[in-house]
């Protein structure tokens, strides 16, 4: 820690888990719902250490899930906090799962997760800067005002006009220039 | 059902679930993966009533939770399918809670779930077509246009270029002919 | 609510659960004890309603189990309260199921359990009267001090001589007379 | 054994629980659906143990809850098969609870379950004849067929000018003879 | 009981599981870790019954797994108390495990764990002595101590040196003598 | 990999699990049966990971708990193969505990499980040899075939006077020759 500021490795998370029979549909694939779970427990725990507090989810950004996980497959979920702003943390999550059998390790998932610090009555309380080190973290934090934006308009609390950040994903002065 | 169409309440279902201690965080209060998973499921029957096959979560857009639910609270969750798509199905989840014993009802968040329907072979099969009636319906099943052209943005499979429907919902136009 | 009376539609409560693997028996088959779980908390939930209060459940009559239920299959539970006495209820539950991808929908069981409302230190308390509207509720209304009757000579809690009400079951007076 | 019939202590079963914090209801006491899940447990496995096959529940008699079993309190289950029809047997069910720390041991619910024997496809096969040693086991036995003629009653699949056994439950001889 | 003393019957204890889907691995049978997790419930209902306290898990002896448990089938575990010294108890568990379509039973691992008895606060408290009677009560009871010494050493908690109890297990002085 | 050998790092897991009411005992602790649950889930993925197998527990060394961990802690396991023999490898498994929002961190029990690879009918397979690096990794290395020592005469699976290892742990020459 450096005053009230902290490093992402303070936070990380890493998290394995065996598929089980109840956690599967009648694919016999992991259900989304129980992935959903695991991500907001991991992204949770990333969150408390970050702010050494309680946490609550505010918000989950939207999710693609691509590839189905088996049965007997192990999900490994590493989560890192990205950004923190005055009583909320954006938590990046990236899932993959391994075959262990057929020594197939394979990508699934990424996403974000927003947490609010409360005390023990559940008021929000301010929590310490986030410190990115590095272009993956650096990249990771300038990107967590524009996902912030979506995520303020999506809830409708933030009009579009005011979405500065925003800007740069969809390349709008570009796109209406012409 | 109308040739190969069906309407919205051939697929509705509603689900109601008490918060049980492991349900619950330190607060006692609702955990955010636990909702989740059950919008999940209510979701999924939903989807599966519509296309009367096995259905597999493709994505999740983004949540925003906003009142905290506690233990020994009663959640209700409806879902309805919004759209069909060549495969896929968008499915509104609706989610209230009661707090009975002090007779308190309260909505407390909304959300956007997307499922593929599958053969046994997890194979990608077409679904029957959505006829929404009346205004709610017919307003969901407009924005699902939208709303799908964002997560396609998000999952890095669209050019935000080619969002034309998307423009609506950050007035771009409007914005920028000022 | 009417004065110290409401309506059967205002604890009328849905429940839709997906089978999942560890529910089921050796054949695939919905346990019954997990399905007796599920129709005590669909039940519990609506003599909350009607009671606005704790409830606990004081007892179960005969339940017939018919068709098995297979592991994927949906069942719905329906309930609603019969009838209420000083601080009671009767709560009727009707569960069917459906093999959704083949299209099949089937009606399961019935069964009524009985709850007290009770206040925080567990002591029984008045529950509003129910007003019955319509054939359905007015049959299972007026039913519901037959059944109290033989759960009270099966708990023997009452002498069978008094059970004047009983004796419609079994036409008593009809057998005795030839 | 003896020819084709089996001892009342062959499939007797005992089961200890110990009441966790997810069993139990607002009041923390344990929750009835949570008891009758493991009645069913308990006795489904004294029904496989008589008649070695796969066993489904068919019924449930009128159970009466009496007091109330706290968190932390340890439940003992007793089963034990007190008659075979051709190819059903009913099953016993005792329920006890102890409050180990203060050393209260108080006996709970009773209950009667039905299971039918069945083979791999699920199709009725034949069960052992059950033989009662001394009065407890023989007057369950006894009693049995009455139990069964008013679970067809209530099943609606017996008349009741038919329950001869029946009779004596309500004394119905001697109310109609004055 | 007897002054301050207790018989090995007083706190034994029976506890009979179904193995379930969820309880099974890759190969359909019961996984060690919910196997120990039975161990340690029915060992601490033991525990608890000798001291009539609140008990925590100190310690669990080597345990070596021999035959697998399939799904499906019955497993039960029996548990009692060896003996007891000032705070602390060692229970004895012998698992057992049953096909019962098949009517095979055989016999599957046995056990010994170490507990405390604690007020609520966690502070240890003294437990009755215990009273063996028999040959096979009597040879847990001796045991318990060279047991109670190996522990001490594999936690570091005595030198190998005073574990004049453990000679006899290694028949260490017929070793060294020669 | 190098030839038919693997480096330790290759099967190293981490897991982290948080600390849930219904984990806990009447003292609000997590229970040792649920703990030596996580243990051996991940100690079995290290062991699949080693020999990119299914694997079966074999068995358990002497758990020595210390600290209790309370409900709502954060539990993180870590585990890693120590060795391989011919079909089994000896797993090591680390557990340490954190009270987030008081930013304590305490180091809870350490353990050694042992697995068999084998094949889906359930029989033993050759598994990988084992390298250790540096000094952790040799000293557990090496210490293993102590451990497998006396595991195998705890079983009754190996004399004590073969027990050559063993002698270290006990310095039973040491002890005897003065």
């Amino acid at each position: 820690m450096e005053g009230n500021k902290k490093y992402v490795q303070e936070s990380e998370v890493i998290m394995t888990e065996m598929v089980l029979p109840n956690d599967t549909n009648t694919l016999n694939n992991l259900m989304g719902g129980k992935l959903m779970h695991w991500m907001d427990v991991v992204a949770a725990i990333a969150a408390q250490r970050h702010s050494n507090s309680i946490v609550v989810t505010a918000s989950v950004d939207n999710i693609s899930f691509r590839n189905p996980i088996a049965l007997g497959n192990v999900v490994t979920l590493q989560s890192q906090v990205t950004r923190a702003f005055t009583t909320s943390m954006e938590v990046y999550i990236e899932v993959s799962a391994e075959d262990i059998p057929v020594n197939k390790k394979y990508a699934s998932h990424r996403a974000f997760f927003t947490f609010v610090a409360v005390d023990k009555e559940g008021k929000p309380i301010k929590v310490p800067e986030l410190i990115p080190v590095g272009n993956k973290q650096e990249e990771l934090y300038a990107g967590a005002l524009r996902r912030r934006q979506l995520r303020l308009i999506l809830a409708n609390r933030m009009d579009p006009k005011d979405a500065t950040e925003l800007k740069s994903l969809f390349d709008l002065d570009g796109v209406n220039k012409k």
